[in-house]
């Protein structure tokens, strides 16, 4: 059958992505892959997991294989919310939470709730693949923001919003993550943070801030790394957690805490895209915390994650022509690289990969019309021998280029 | 903070339901609840989740635990396919697949895929809640069709279209729940099948074909229930099915087969959704497929839900004044039935909760603007003994009521 006038508008907003046919490239056995974002493999917790639902009760058996309501498991919400007004310094007053299926569909819910056609988001350069992918999804329209060191750079952001506001372009949210950025491994430094905060108030513009990297640093505290929400006494945050790097990210659990009014809206909206998070997952997930098991999971990480980070710089160091720059990350699972003036990553990534070594060319991470002369490594779900091996020969190869 | 021009056009289209609210009254200790559509709490497959879980190798469990493809887990696409060839009689020549976060994802991705604001859905006069609610999320317009005890009307639906060609409205898709509907009960007649898949093609309008009950028939066998797309050669159909009810909705797992353009779409629609399916559900319903539990399950359910359904309409019989009337379900978790001529079914329903007896309001399950005698009970979840109770002691407050 010819169907005509088939689909909607909106899949002028769906991008077959290259980095997809790239990463197919990469999917051949024996690769050294420095580029998918995921947490490490061999130390999933799958004995906790297993140990958690052999312990079941009937009762407790029905609860994970039924339907759940919408807004989630709620002796699970209770966990999360004691554990983020404890670790994270967030009050919970006149706000509220809601499970999510993972942190995208906290992006998806939060694109369809705010955006009409032609929107603005703010976005920080680089920014998150998922989050980017969604806006565009909802028909967004992407600005970038400058950051360097310290994260964004308010001055810019400032520069942007005024230029904004004369075009009269609604500017609905500012999208950042924080901690260790994915994908420049970037940290907001605290004042950037409540100078951030100064700014979204005085604009009258929501930041959705994205933190699923936050207990993993490798230096100081966690009163370091507290979130912008954590200073929000007037709802201006929305703050995306997941479970994804503390537990699995193959159980897809994510959660949005912000203002009841809109917590509310996200509820029902949430009603038509899945229903209900899996309640199996929310389950294992309120059992997971209820024993203590992801304090103990996350030291644990912390230390392997930050013996790979040590062993990703000292290889950069060792191996990288002194024309490559990179960050320097406190946290997380990536490091940002700057090629040579006028080198093509694609072109990288195609010598590389014959030579079996992966990682993520930078455009992924770019609105549309940003040229691009980035990297992006990952290096949490692969060995210290692999991570030196595999910048080694990524090096060898820029040299080769140059 | 004060947020200027917050939320999207689109936050119109979700209603807060008052259903939800009614239910919230009902949901109180001991009460015999003829509400929620769902499987049989007491009979859900604990047992085999566990014992599949027990027996995952750690190669295994890092498929379960670990991300995944925004398509789906390969080996689960193929046993789905193996079996929906197998069962349904459906061809995959020029068809794909693709895993959903329960069908009300399904529902979702197709909204969202086709509907600009003001297109037309065509549903059933009554069709199901969830995807009214999608089709309403995404903005879409609702045309009802008529039914009678052999489903669509397809003289009706004609005139519908027709009409609506007149006036220049794009119709987008027709949604049907042919098999047990929900919550009707009624199942669309073979014929009617082929000649709604007819009218269809002569229009150009693709059909949504939502199957969640399908293999729950209690007469007959699965070749008088085959769905429309095992009739349709040319891509019309988009065919919608879900592990809800033949292993479990907590671990929300459905699934498309369309055209291989549109399942295309639909992956990279997904991407920004939630990435993926949760992996740790897609092994399990693997390994339950793999290992013909869902077969044996099928089979003993449909004698229990079998059982359930002959009480309820027993109980009916027994019961109701001759005012009253009823579907006769051929399988499914549903009986509609419409209250004599005038009767409130808000009102009824408050009664009965007094007297600790809960349902369903026709509403919910209508378009705005339709005029609701309805009531939808359900037999799926609870006892022969609470069926009886339930619409002993409906049917007496109808009595009283009259």
């Amino acid at each position: 059958m010819e169907i005509k006038g088939l689909y909607a508008d909106s899949i002028k907003g769906l991008k077959s992505s290259k980095i997809r046919e790239l990463m197919k490239m990469a999917s051949k056995p024996g690769i050294i892959s420095l580029g998918g974002g995921m947490p490490d493999s061999v130390n999933l917790p799958f004995d906790s997991v297993k140990e958690i639902i052999n312990q079941w009760s009937d009762k407790r058996a029905i609860d994970a294989l039924q339907y759940g309501a919408t807004k989630g498991f709620t002796s699970l919400l209770e966990k999360i919310k004691e554990r983020i007004v404890e670790k994270k310094g967030i009050s919970m007053e006149g706000q509220d939470i809601i499970i999510t299926t993972g942190s995208q569909q906290a992006l998806a819910l939060v694109s369809k709730l705010f955006l009409n056609p032609g929107d603005t988001v703010i976005v920080e350069i680089p920014s998150f693949i998922g989050a980017i992918a969604a806006f565009y999804s909802f028909m967004g329209v992407l600005e970038g923001v400058e950051v360097d060191e310290k994260g964004i750079i308010i001055e810019d952001l400032e520069k942007k919003l005024e230029h904004l506001k004369k075009l009269g372009k609604e500017v609905k949210f500012i999208y950042t993550i924080p901690n260790f950025n994915n994908p420049s491994g970037i940290t907001l430094s605290m004042d950037r943070r409540k100078r951030l905060l100064e700014v979204a108030n005085r604009y009258g513009i929501p930041i959705v801030e994205d933190d699923p990297y936050g207990d993993f640093y490798f230096t100081g505290d966690e009163n370091d790394y507290r979130p912008i929400k954590s200073l929000d006494d007037s709802g201006t945050v929305l703050y995306l957690g997941t479970f994804s790097k503390v537990l699995s990210p193959g159980i897809r659990l994510g959660w949005i805490i912000a203002r009841e009014d809109i917590i509310a809206k996200l509820e029902l909206q949430k009603q038509s895209f899945d229903a209900c998070t899996p309640l199996l997952s929310q389950v294992i997930a309120e059992d997971y915390m209820k024993r203590g098991y992801i304090e103990s999971y996350i030291v644990k990480m912390r230390k392997i994650y930050k013996t790979k980070r040590d062993a990703a710089l000292k290889a950069l160091e060792r191996y990288m022509p002194p024309e490559v720059k990179w960050t320097k990350p406190e946290g997380g699972f990536f490091v940002w690289v700057t090629l040579p003036e006028g080198m093509d990553p694609e072109e990288l990534f195609k010598r590389t990969v014959e030579k079996n070594v992966a990682f993520v060319t930078g455009d992924a991470f770019l609105p549309e019309n940003y040229k691009n002369r980035y990297i992006r490594l990952s290096y949490s779900n692969i060995s210290v021998e692999d991570i030196d091996k595999g910048i080694r020969i990524i090096a060898e190869t820029i040299r080769e280029m140059m």
